[in-house]
C-alpha cells in the first residue's frame, strides 16, 4: 500500500508538471490576462464586441460572391468568408476554385469594403493566400496538421483556427500554441461542433467550450453555427446561445441561391433568411456590434 | 440497378411510415400546436416564462434542506429539488434517505411555500412519492426503463423526464411518449448533457437539443446546468445559453456547505455563489421570471 | 505551488481509496482469483469452454421458437434465447408476448432439452420469469436500473447482465456488484457494443472490454455479435474475434424466416446461414465446445 | 403526402448515386476483386499472410533502433517501424530526430535486412523520406490532410494510411482514394482505434472495421494494437482478435528500455515482453507468417 501511495504521489507530481506546462503556454490566460483583440483597421475581433462572419461555403463566381458581399455589407457587417480551397471527403467532389477563388473573394471584399476570410489546406498556398486574405482559416480537418500550423505561425496574418472534429479542448489549445510558438500572436479560435453519436444535428455544438476557451486562453472565440448544427432552423437559436455564453462572434454561411450551391446546399441561408436571422438577433438584444467599418 | 432503385423506393416508403408515426405521437407538436404549460397553482413551467429549480443534490437533513429552501425562496423562486432515492454507480455509495428524505423535502417545501421535485427510481416508490412531491423526476439512467415510464404515465402528477446519457433526441421523445400514452399529459423534458469523448466537462451539454425538442414536441424543456457541465465555473454561462436558446427553465444544485455534501460535493453552489448566479442572470436580461408564488 | 502539491496529494489519496474500494468488490478478481463457472447440469458457462447462445430476437409462436430450438439442438448447443418482454424505443412497437412468450420458450427448450434465456424488464415479472427460465437477462437499457439489479440479486437464478449502450467498463462492473451484493453469485457479463459516432455498424463492438472484464472480475464474459454489429455479414468475423480474445461465449439471433420477424428482421440469421456460421467457426479451430448436454 | 413521397424518392435517387460513386472508387472491391498484395522482394503485405510490424515509437539513437531491429529479426519478422517525425499534441514535446532519425532507421533496417516504416507529416519531407523508407506512413491526425494524401499519391512508394481518430470507415476509404486517384496503387490501411467516451483504453479498437474494409476495398488491412489500446496487457488479446478477424498484420511498439523512452513509455513492450507476445501468438495458432526474408 505504501508503494501504491508513492506511485500516486509520483503521478500527482507528473500532473502538476503538466498543469505547470499548460499555464506557461503563450496562449494561456495565466501568461497574459487581458483579451487578445485582433484588429483590422476599423473592425476588430475580440474584446467585447460581437462579429458576424458570413459568406458562401464556396466561392463559385464573382457574381455569387459579390451578391453575398453586398448582403453582408447591407447589415453593416465587416467580414466576408468564402471557400477557395475546399477540403472534401471525396477526391471527386468539387475542390474549390483555388487561386482563382481567392482573387474573386478579394475583389468582392474590396468592392464592398469588407475583410476576407478563407481556408488554406496546403503549406504551399499560404504565401499566396496571405496576399489575398485578411484572415487565413485553418479548418477542422487540419487542426493537428502541425506542419501547416507551424508555417501559419510564421505568417504576419491573423489565423482563424477551427476545432477538430474530435479534438479535446486541451488539444485545441495546444494547436493554437503551435501557431503562436512560431511568432504569430493573432489567433482566433472557432468552436464548430464535435462528432458524437447524436444524428439530429450534423455535429454537436459544444457550447460550454466557449467559456472554457475564454478562461484558459486570452484569444477571441467564435462559434460556427452552420457546421456545428448543419440545419438552417438551428442557426438562429445556436447564434443566440453563442452570444449569450460570451462568444466574440458567429460564423454562418449564406448563398444567393442555396439550391444551386456546389457544396453544403442544404445548410446555407438565402438572403431573405439571413435578413430574418440578423433581425431576430438584433431584436433579442444579444447582438452587440460596436464597431463600424 | 433497377432492382436497386426498387429497393431504395421501398426503403423510402419505410422512412415515410416512420416519419408519419412520429408525427402522430401524442407528444408531437404536429398533434398539438400550442405549448403544454404545467401549472402548479400560482407557478407554472412552460409557456414563455423561465423557471429556476434549485436545491441540494441529496436531502441529508431537515436543517440542510430547509436552508436551501429559504435560499430558493429568498430569490422569489418556486421550485425546490432534493434527492431522496439516489441512483449511484456503486452499491456502496450513499443511496439517499429514501422515504425519510421525501418527508423532509415535503416539510421544507411547505415551510417555505415551494413546490417539491425529486427523483424516483423504483416503480414500488411511485405511489408514495406522489403523496410527497409536486413533480416526480425520472432520471437519465432510467430514461429507457419502460416499466417505470409506463407506471409514471398512470400517475396524476407531473413528470420531469431527463434525457439518457447517450440517448438520441428521437429516443428521448419516444420515452416521453411512453408516459403520455398511458394518460399522463404533464411531462417536462430536461436536457442534462450527453456522454462524449470530451473530458473538460462531466458531460457535453447538447444545447441545440432544446430548440429541436421545442420544435418537435409541445412540452416544456429545461436544462440541468449542474449535471451537464459538472463544473461550478460553467453554471452561469450554461444557464445564459439555455435561456437565450429558449429553454423554459434551468435546474441547478445548491447546498449550504458543499464541501460536506454526501454526493456531488464539487459541483454544488454554496448560497453566496448562488446569490451571484441569480444576480448575474438578472443583470444579463435573460431571466424572464413572470410568475409569483 | 506547495498548496497545489498538497491538493494533488489529497487527490491521489482519493484515487487510492477508490482503487481500494474497487479491489474489494465481490465481483473483483482480487477477491476471488478463480473463474466463476455458472453450471446448468451438464452445460456450463465460464471456465474455459465456449458457449453459443442462439434463438430468435422475439418469441412469436411455438412453431417459430421450436424450429429455432431444433436448429440449436442440431448443432449440439445447449442454450436457447428468445425475447418475451421486449424493450422497444417506441411504445407502439411490438412489445413481446410477455408471460405467454415465456411459456412458449420454456416448452420449446424442454422439448429439445435446452436451457432457456430471456430478458426481464420489470421487477414485477422477476418471480414469474424465474419459474420459466434458466437464465434471466437484464438488458443494456436497464444496466443502471438499480432497482431491477437489486431484485435480481435476491433471486436464486443466474443473471446475464448486458453492458449499457454508453456504460463505461467500470460502471458495468459496479452494476454487476449491485446484483452480487444482494447474494446472487451467478452473474454472466455480456459485451454488446457501445454507442459511438461510427454508422457502418449498429454499435461499435468494444472487443478489448472482454480481456479487461476477465482481468478485473472473475465472471464469465460473452459477446453478443448480433446487437453489437447489427449486420449479418459481420456475425462470423465478430464471433471469431470474440473467441480469439478469450470470451466464454457468443450470443447470436436466428429465426426460421427473418424477413417476417416482428423485430430485428435485418440482423437475424436464417437456419442455412446459421449452419454456415457454425461450420466456419468449427473450421477456424476457435470453437472450443467441450461440454454436451 | 404525395409531395413527401416524391421527396423521399428523390432522396433515394441521391443515395443510389452516392452508392454508385462508392462502387466506382479505385480502391473499391467492386472495381478489383482480387486482394492487393504489396510486395517488398521476399516479404509482402496482404494476400493471406500475417505480418508483424514492430519497432520503437520514436527513433532515439542508432543503438536503441538497432537493438529493436535485432529483436525483430530474431523472430523472423521483416518490418521495422520507428518514428522520425513525431506528431505531438504539444509543440514543446519531443518532435523526433527528423532526417537524422530516418537515416538511423535505414541503417538499422539494412544492418538486419529489414524493411523500414516511418511516418511523414509534411509534404516537404516526402521526397527525402522516400529515399530512406520502404513504407511511408500517414498518421491518424493527417488522414484528412488532403494535400499530403495527394502528394503521397504521386510517390512510387507504398503508403500505410492510418484511420483518423474519429473518422468513419467511409471517410477512411475516401482518404485512401485520394492517394490512389493520383496513381499510387500500393496502399495499406491500418485501424488504430477510435475516440469514444470509454476511458479504460486509450482508444476503442473498432475490430469490425477490419472485415468491413476487407469487404469494401481490395487493400491490405493492419491493426495497430499499441495505439488502439494504449495498454501493454491488452496487446496480446488485441493481436489475437485482429488475426482471428482477418487482418493482414499487426503493428506494435517495442523498445529496449521503455521506461526511458522519449514518448509513449507506458505502452511499449520491452524485448522480454515481446518474446512472450510472439510466443503466445504462435501458440494460439493464429499467427500465419508464411514468408521469410
Amino acid at each position: 500500500a505504501l508503494q501504491h501511495i508513492f506511485k500516486e504521489i509520483f503521478k500527482a507530481g507528473l500532473e502538476i508538471q503538466k498543469d505547470d506546462q499548460k499555464e506557461k503556454l503563450l496562449v494561456s490566460r495565466s501568461m497574459k490576462s487581458e483579451d487578445t483583440v485582433v484588429s483590422f483597421g476599423s473592425a476588430y475581433i475580440g474584446g467585447g464586441s460581437m462579429q458576424l462572419i458570413a459568406g458562401p461555403c464556396a466561392v463559385e463566381s464573382y457574381e455569387q460572391t459579390a451578391a453575398a458581399a453586398r448582403e453582408v455589407k447591407k447589415h453593416g457587417l465587416s467580414f466576408l468568408r468564402g471557400g477557395a480551397y475546399k477540403p472534401r471527403t471525396s477526391p471527386y467532389d468539387f475542390q474549390g476554385l483555388g487561386l482563382e477563388g481567392l482573387k474573386i473573394l478579394r475583389k468582392a471584399a474590396d468592392d464592398y469594403a469588407l475583410k476576407a476570410v478563407s481556408e488554406v489546406v496546403s503549406v504551399y498556398d499560404l504565401e499566396t493566400a496571405a496576399e489575398y486574405l485578411d484572415i487565413i482559416q485553418i479548418g477542422a480537418r487540419n487542426m493537428q496538421n502541425f506542419d501547416l500550423l507551424k508555417e501559419a505561425g510564421k505568417m504576419n496574418k491573423p489565423i482563424l483556427l477551427k476545432r477538430g472534429l474530435s479534438a479535446t479542448i486541451e488539444e485545441f489549445i495546444y494547436s493554437a500554441e503551435y501557431i503562436m510558438s512560431q511568432g504569430n500572436k493573432e489567433i482566433i479560435l472557432c468552436e464548430r461542433g464535435i462528432r458524437t453519436y447524436e444524428r439530429a444535428t450534423r455535429n454537436t455544438l459544444d457550447i460550454t467550450a466557449v467559456p472554457i476557451l475564454k478562461k484558459e486562453t486570452h484569444l477571441p472565440v467564435l462559434v460556427d453555427v452552420t457546421h456545428s448544427t448543419g440545419r438552417k432552423d438551428l442557426l438562429l437559436p445556436a447564434a443566440k446561445a453563442a452570444m449569450a455564453i460570451g462568444a466574440d462572434g458567429v460564423m454562418a454561411e449564406i448563398h444567393p441561391d442555396p439550391a444551386t450551391a456546389l457544396s453544403d446546399s442544404a445548410q446555407q441561408m438565402d438572403f431573405s433568411e439571413f435578413d430574418d436571422f440578423i433581425l431576430e438577433l438584433q431584436a433579442s438584444g444579444l447582438l452587440r456590434m460596436k464597431e463600424t467599418v
